[in-house]
């Protein structure tokens, strides 16, 4: 009998780069491991999501420099971009990516207005359940 | 022989709405699962467990709306207030709050200044323990 | 045969002192508890690790009170320094201190100019490792 596949949960809360960063990294680098990731984004994590949202986000206001700067650095360090650190994500198969429906309600946004990287829009019940069987559960 | 109960830890560290909306969604989503959840409570959310202290937990400073404002956003998206959150968090019986005793001093907060809701003050190794046996922890 | 030890992995993110003290509180607790704990720090974290950054680590903006403030505030509330509760953990023996790798890129922070207890500077792909094998992974 086959060894259980290891799995990720990562609540993604925040959305300025200096915390989807790590979330991305984290999820591609899980799932070159084999690791399956499954992130929930709530909040302003959620706007990352909309058409255009990822090439915008900004970095957090006390860093006090602009996106280009802070994408320059990350370029100049060889870090890839958030754009492309989610198309290895999703071409690894390994990593899902949920919107959470009450932020949906709360930030009034439409499932049309998401980016077609989204698997699926799910409630908080959708996030334990996984949570409760990952064997890693951040919240970022 | 029965199987052991899921259980949730959260380290719940910050004092802002957009934070402490997600920790009681989750113990609450929890609790209706019969999720054994334990809330740990320390630093600026401490100032939550203070009579009146829930009722006025502010949005963080970068929204610049207001705290009403964000309440009435709450109220037409159907999430219910953080007040009936805990409510029924306790209700359900499956959930505990505990403040950090260290944060009571480093803040100057008296035990008679905590709502009845709190279920103990208690050290850093209460939470390791509780933490290192459960299925999710979390620091929020 | 023995039961495996109990282990903890945190991804420390932060560089504001309410973020590293609980970090440094939770480690030196579970240190005292024999439990493994591996800290990988990363972006802000990471400029508490140079040679006198721990000493220089600031509130966060929010709070508007100096560094200096803040000490005594610890002091008083006989809470050990940053300083004092990294030379607890170092002395444990359970605890080891990872710098995360593309950070320093980032930061343009070389290897020399980190504090001596710095066990390796390494990547995602090892934090992952640790953290999917520890009974207790947390982002701070």
């Amino acid at each position: 009998m086959g060894k259980k596949r290891k799995s990720m949960a990562i609540m993604v809360h925040s959305g300025t780069v200096d915390k989807l960063l790590p979330v991305l990294t984290l999820a591609s680098t899980a799932s070159t491991m084999d690791v399956e990731t499954r992130l929930f984004f709530t909040f302003w994590a959620l706007n990352a999501l909309k058409k255009g949202g990822l090439e915008n986000v900004k970095p957090p206001d006390f860093l006090r420099i602009g996106t280009d700067t802070m994408k320059e650095k990350m370029r100049k360090a060889g870090i890839p971009s958030l754009q492309k650190l989610l198309q290895m994500c999703k071409e690894s198969g390994n990593v899902k990516i949920y919107a959470c429906s009450a932020t949906m309600e709360l930030m009034d946004i439409k499932e049309e207005e998401l980016i077609p990287e989204v698997d699926g829009i799910v409630g908080a019940a959708t996030f334990m359940d996984i949570a409760l069987d990952a064997d890693v559960s951040l919240f970022i």
